[in-house]
């Protein structure tokens, strides 16, 4: 695979870092506006502390389970992908240098002009079919390993973030003083959360961080709301 | 913005399809174990309920906004690298110029070869920032109203999913019962859906529908065992 120069000033967040944000978002959403809702419910505190531990350990496996799907799905749609793409360099190499020329032209290059590069390609089919892959399927050779580090990051986020929230009521004997704790506590982590979240993906921090606040308060709050409704 | 000429056999899953993957996935997932996880706790049929509302709620609304985000915030990277590519085609002609030939050489053609691709290129400043965008940075224009499609779609796709494990606890009154009719009918669902799923997916279906049974099978147990260890 060639390697494309790597170039500073664009900055796109790593592999690990969209996995820690797609773990840890939900794990401080979904947990808290459970424990909420239920506490909307006038439930007993160890019930709320129960149903908390359950949905972290349902939610961290499907999530990290499902991290590891995505990932090897990737793989294997790239690997797919390529075996096709060799195999038509091969049997078909002039439908392939057509799709090329095609391609060039829609940037407004004529035939001409790309028929250097083409015939360049066609010199070494390597190459040639990681150009297909990147320029006509606009796909990247996904990391090995990747699947498995996915799932145990995204699960181990989930995990943290969901504790967050429930501490309260596990340390809280008293339902609405755990409540009040849990509320204050879930939000200043969700706001730092998203201010961090911010700087790594590139959105003003601050917006992030509002912006996380509010997810995890609507969640919460319409959790909250209608199971009171019909608890 | 160029179109890459569409080639049918290369099947890639719609956003929308992946949307309600990504939505049904946990909405299957999540509230089942949940449910299940309470059940071990033997709480009272009613708090199961309340429980698997309020945890449905919360998941649809966390997830539906986490994916506006998603879309919004990948809008927004394209648009911003967009204009920097633009800022700099018209700055530092002679930098990207530089970037797109050794980009070629990376993939074996030389800057001879390459040469009248990067003079038709600098022709139209237009075409110069798409092909920057799609071959430096391996970016792609975002659908317009993506994201609120997205939120919707994941959103409503989960609440679907979340009620098929919570309905039996619903319409019974006893709770082994119901989380006996609980386990069959969302073990059916995630089967059917797996199936689905990888037909959609590209994955060999029959793979694909047992892999989502296992995931599901697995956060259920997982959290009807610490449930009721500890509940």
């Amino acid at each position: 695979m060639p390697q494309t120069p790597h170039i500073e000033r664009h900055f796109t967040a790593s592999d690990t870092v969209r996995d820690i944000v797609i773990g840890m978002s939900d794990g401080l959403t979904v947990p808290f506006a459970l424990a909420a809702g239920l506490s909307g419910a006038a439930v007993a505190t160890r019930v709320v502390v129960t149903a908390g531990i359950a949905e972290i350990s349902a939610g961290a496996i499907a999530m990290g389970l499902g991290g590891y799907l995505a990932a090897r799905s990737d793989a294997e749609h790239y690997a797919s992908e390529r075996l096709r793409e060799e195999h038509e360099t091969q049997s078909v190499p002039e439908v392939e240098t057509k799709e090329i020329t095609v391609i060039f032209e829609s940037y407004g290059i004529n035939p001409e002009e790309s028929a250097p590069v083409v015939t360049a390609l066609r010199r070494n089919r390597r190459s040639w079919v990681d150009f297909m892959m990147r320029f006509e399927l606009g796909l990247e050779k996904p990391e090995p390993k990747r699947a498995r580090n996915s799932a145990l990051t995204i699960g181990g986020a989930y995990i943290a973030g969901g504790f967050i929230p429930l501490l309260p009521y596990m340390l809280l004997g008293k339902l609405d003083v755990a409540l009040r704790f849990s509320v204050m506590v879930t939000l200043l982590a969700l706001l730092i959360f998203g201010f961090v979240k911010g700087r790594f993906t590139g959105v003003s921090p601050l917006r992030s961080a509002l912006q996380t606040v509010v997810i995890g308060g609507l969640a919460a709050t319409a959790a909250f709301l209608i199971a009171r409704a019909i608890g």
